[in-house]
Order: structure tokens, then sequence, then C-alpha cells
């Protein structure tokens, strides 16, 4: 173990993730999660030298701080307290003022809450979340790491809509992309993998979790990426629809359908669980489609399609393409939906490679296919985002 | 001329185009435009001969009955009447009913207005033309041609939404695709130049016009389309945004905007009209961007990428590619957006035929450009949507 572990939080509105996370090696030394926040049932749970314990959180209100608090406990408890030099915090939106990880003082928090227009649900639990953490812990050093910060490189024609430019001039509506930790993380990797310096490689990522999205890395630099203004655009997720006619909702709102109930039919309705008719997981659509379940087939089939689509139309903004990166929690293990993919992917010359889609999975690396058209290689890499927050964190102290 | 005319009717909300067309050649013989119905300066105008002529319609009510019946008398005088063999209309929506060209009588009419429900602002209007029409030509066949019913080939994966399948269930919320006859037309003509059967070539056909949309066309059929629902979707185009992040919408009903607002500056007021802040034609674009007029650059730009990312994405329906086919005001004569797109495309191998995109314009047809890396050729092919409808009207007499 080193000396220098990094708390890592991700705070949400409900609910807030932590780990311990060394810093050289990325290990995660203890990782947990508190839920049900603002609920009678709140609990926290941690998982330690494999050994998994939950307590209540019994404390009336903001569970948030009680959370943190028994998190700085525990610390005391494993003996960790010494060994923790920095804390690194998951913030989702950093809107065009933050475009890489940042120390974290009042301008910095006073900005991350002024950006929780573009983020409402989001950000003010972020910054929920830092507050208790700085209180709780002030003599560390605290960090935010944005997912949006690696995509401000995109190019003004990547990031602009095609909307109203009076819509960015008041709003600052325009793509931001998410995820993009991990974007930035599996391309760093995949660099090594090639064996070139990041600056000399291009990558079309794709990241394929609950959320999805793509990215197109050129020269280590995100140049576009699916997810857009906010988390809802790009492709088909669990229970998101990703780009949309807007003339859908229009005809929605038009039958007399509430706002609410369009919405959130687009956002917790669609996807793998709207298309299936079933579940928003993956595994539970690879299970049912091998029963011959054909909303779950559809499901596989619209999702496939759509990431294939994204992944061709992302050769436009590359001058080359040393691989296709799969990661996320499908990314890393659904080989079929890896297969499907690569079979949309022929007429550009991608070919799958059996043995190694099938190796590839819980954790393992490895090269999937190949694409002798493109001269590039299909890859998968696990993603560690902690392991990036932790380390950027500990680079800026 | 031949004694098999057509003539062709586009009967909008409140105007209506018409044209005498001469089905074996395709030849226009007259073709004019009633517009402002509704309104005391209710014009119709026609050309005749290399000749105009403007009448204003001084009826107070039902403008298209009185268009229709100048036209009736426009016929006996230039002499067209006895050559005229039938009237074909071009409807846009044709739901999941209408696969191909039908000859029109009171069940189809029907049908045709009850999809009115899935386009209220065109299908209305044609229905009030077809009634019009058969009016005054009651001895003529009349046939409705349908601007969605070349994409009914599309396979389930392509018009099947990320979203909800109870939209579908209910409402019929689905990718329609319009266009149609566009596409249909030039992957026809495309085969010609290619010098194989339709049903042996795979292309992708790019019409950009105002309104702007791309198809895969597989062995002749249409297997996927950028316009969805309503022809909001896909490409960026004069003024309609296309795609979109569904978050942008809820953000700005959020922020107290009326739908009605929303919607006007999501159909009206984006596309190169938003983005330059300038206006939505193209050939202004072109000129203000010649002049540094930075708005219209970075609409030129948001366009020409976006289309080459479409472009792109529909290598994955296809598994062969013959060409890339511009047509449609702008596909056939703006020769630097082609140009971009092309440039767009380099890592797919595609290069431009300089001499020969200049030489394409104004209704010449010819090869632009080419892919040696996929065996593809860049084609420009003028659209004749008219000639189409004549064509089809005909052979179903």
């Amino acid at each position: 173990m080193s000396n220098k572990n990094v708390l890592v939080i991700n705070s949400g509105s409900s609910s807030l993730k932590f780990a311990v996370i060394d810093s050289e090696t990325g290990e995660a030394l203890v990782s947990g999660l508190g839920e049900c926040f603002g609920l009678p049932e709140a609990t926290i749970a941690w998982k330690f030298n494999g050994e998994k314990t939950e307590e209540a959180i019994t404390a009336p209100t903001n569970h948030h701080q009680e959370a943190i608090n028994r998190i700085v406990k525990l610390m005391e408890e494993l003996s960790l307290k010494e060994t923790i030099v920095a804390v690194g915090h998951r913030i989702v939106h950093g809107g065009e003022k933050f475009t890489s990880t940042v120390r974290i003082d009042d301008a910095v928090l006073a900005e991350i809450e002024s950006i929780s227009d573009l983020a409402p649900l989001h950000n003010p639990a972020g910054a929920k979340g830092i507050k208790a953490a700085m209180e709780a812990y002030p003599s560390l050093p605290q960090f935010a790491v944005f997912d949006t910060a690696f995509h401000q490189t995109m190019p003004k024609k990547a990031f602009t809509g095609s909307i109203s430019h009076e819509l960015y001039d008041e709003y600052r509506i325009r793509r931001y992309g998410f995820h993009g930790t991990s974007h930035y993380f599996v391309s760093r990797e995949a660099a090594k993998v090639i064996g070139k310096p990041v600056e000399e490689t291009n990558f079309i990522t794709v990241h394929l979790g609950n959320g999805a999205s793509v990215c197109a890395v050129a020269n280590g630099q995100s140049v576009d990426t699916s997810m857009g203004f906010t988390p809802q655009a790009g492709l088909m997720m669990g229970t998101r629809c990703g780009d949309l006619d807007p003339g859908v909702i229009e005809f929605l709102l038009k039958k007399g359908w509430t706002q609410e109930k369009v919405f959130e039919t687009l956002y917790k309705k669609s996807g793998f669980l709207g298309v299936s008719g079933l579940t928003s997981d993956a595994r539970g659509i690879l299970e049912a489609m091998a029963e011959g379940h054909e909303g779950a087939t559809l499901a596989f089939q619209v999702f496939t399609y759509r990431v294939a689509k994204y992944i061709a139309s992302y050769l436009v903004p590359l001058n080359a393409l040393d691989a296709v990166i799969f990661t996320g929690g499908i990314g890393e293990n659904a080989l079929d939906i890896r297969r499907e993919i690569i079979e949309n992917l022929s007429l550009l010359g991608f070919t799958e490679d059996k043995a190694g889609n099938e190796a590839a999975r819980f954790g393992a690396a490895g090269q999937i296919g190949e694409s002798a058209l493109l001269g590039a290689k299909v890859l998968v890499i696990p993603t560690n985002e902690e392991f990036v927050i932790a380390k950027q964190s500990v680079e800026r102290i």
C-alpha cells in the first residue's frame, strides 16, 4: 500500500459512493455506498478485505454529512486515516469553465453551484458532498474532477448545436459531453497497448454501461462525443432514448401529455427497457433473447445498430484510426453485443477475433477484432474512473 | 409531346404547386404556383413556353378549389386538356398503409385524411387538393404518390425508435422518412449510370435542399433514412435543427418557454438561419462566408460535418457501396458544400474530382469524386419528383 491514497467521493442527490484508492496502482482499499438519503431507511455499506458491512443512518437530517462523518470514523477504524492525502470529488458538470481537474476553494465551489442550472440534479448533490467533506477534513486538499472536462477540446463545429445561436448566447446550450473521465482513461491505456505516445494515437472510445456514450479521440483529445447538452443525448441506453426527433415530443405534448410524463417516458421508460418491454439491464436482454423474446431481440438489434452507426460516423472527425475501444459494464462483458456491433461494421472491414472476444471479460483487457481496411484494432479496456480521480488529485496537491 | 401527360399537384396548406409533365420524358410543359391562399392577396402564376403569367385569385373562399378551376381553364387555353390522362398528387404522409403509389378512391382519400394525425399540416392540405381536382376532373383517374412510401421497406431495427414501444403501439410513433420520391428517383438514375440493375446496386442518396435527408438504398430498397417520425429529424436544414438532445427541449420548457416558442425556434429559427444568425439560404451562407462572416462559416461547417457523419453511418446498413449521390437544390449546385463533405470523408478514402465537381451544376449530372478504398463513386444526379409522380400515375391507369 502506498502512502498516497485518495478518498474518492461521488455524491448523488440521494446517495453517495466512496472509495479509498491507491493513487499509484488504482487499487480500491475500501469502497462503499450510502443510499436512500432523505428517507428513514437510509443506509451506508462498505466492502473491506472482501467483507461487507452495512449500517443504518439514524440521524434525521443531512444524510450526506452523516455519511461523510461515518466515512471519517471508518478511516480511523481501518487505520487508513493517515494514508489519505486528498479527497477527490466526481462532479458531473463543469460547464465551459472547467477544462481539467481543479483544487477546490470557495470560488471553485461557488462556480460548481452556479453551473447547477445546467445539471440541476447532479451539481447541487456534488456540492453537498464537497461541503460535507470540507467540514470533516478541513486540512486535506480537495479536488473536483469533471465528467465534462475532457470534452472541452471539441472544435466548435462539433459542440455547436444546429439550433439557434441565441440559445447558446443566452443559456450556454451546446454539446458538453459526459463520461469524460472514462474516455480519457481508456484512451491513455489504449495508447500503451498500441505502443505509441497518446498524442500520436486516434481512437473511438465506446463506453457502454447503463449510461452510454461514444467519443472520437484525436491525438489524445476529445473531438466529438455522443452525449450532448445533457446525458440524455446520443446512444440508446438502459432507460434513455438518446437522440430524438423533436417532433415526437411536440406530438406527445399536443396529445395532452404533461411535460413530466413526456420526459419521464423518454428518460426512464425508453432504451432497453422501453424497446424490450422487459428490462433495462443488458444481461436480462441477452438472457431473454436466448429464449426467443421478441422485444429483447429488437432492443439488442436497435442498440447494436445505433452504436455501430455512431462508431462509423466518428471516422469523420479523425484523420486515422488506431483502435475502437469498448469499455463500461456492457462494453467490458457483453461479448454478444460487441460481436453484433463488429458485424454491423463489416463494410468498414471489421472482423471479430472470436477467441479474443470470449477472453476479454470480467475485468480482462484484450484485442477482440480488427479492421484490415482501416488498419485498426478493436480492444476491450476496463475503465477505472476512480483511479483517474485519485491520480489527478495527487498530481495537483 | 407525348399524349400521356399528367397534371401533377402538390397541395400545401396555403399554396398549390402544379405542373403538366410528359410521363415519357419528364419534361414540364407548364408549371405554376398558387400562393397566399386564405388571404386577400392570393395569386396564381405559371410559366409556359418561357413566359410567365400571374393572376389574382379574387374569390373570397376556398382558394384551393379556385386555383384548380383556374388550372382546368388554363389547360383548355393552352390546348393541353386532351393530352392529360391522369392527375398525380404528391401526398406527404402515407403512414404504414401506403407502400407505393395508389389510385385514389373514396377509401384511399379517407385513409389519407385519417393519417392527418401524423401530418397535421400536410395531409389535410393534400386531401383538399385531391377533392378539388376530383370535382374539376371527375372523369380522370387520380393517383396519390407518398413521400413516405419508398421508406416502408426499412427493417424494424431501423424504423423502431429507441423510445418506449408503447408509443408505437398507441400512436404509431416510429421512423417514417420523407423525400422518398427523390431518393427513389436518383437511386434508379444512378443504377443506369453505374450500368447495373438497380436490384444489384447499393447507394447512399443525399437530398440537400431547404429540407434535407440522407437515405441508405440497398439493392434498390430504402433500408434507413435520416428523417423520422416527422420531417424535423436528421440533418440540420435551412431552418430546422434535425436530431436533438431531448434535454434541450426540457430545459427550455422549464425556463418557462411556451411549447409554441420552443418548437418554432427549433423548426423555423434553427439550422442555417439559426446557426449563422443570417439566412436560411445556402447561397446566402456561401456568399457571406466568402466575405468572412463568422456565423455563416460556422453554419457551413456544422452542416457539412453533420451530413458527412450521416453518410459514414449509413455504411452500417449496406453490404457494399456503389455510390454516394448528391441531389436537391443544394446537392445539385453548391460545389463548395459537396467538396467540404467529401473532404470530411477522407478517412474513408473519398477524394474530389475537382473538374467534375465544378461541371455538375445547374441541372448537369456527373461524377464529382470517388472512394478508392470503398470502390464507390460520388455522383450528382438532379432529382425529378414530378417525373416519378407522372410515370407512376400513367403506369397505374
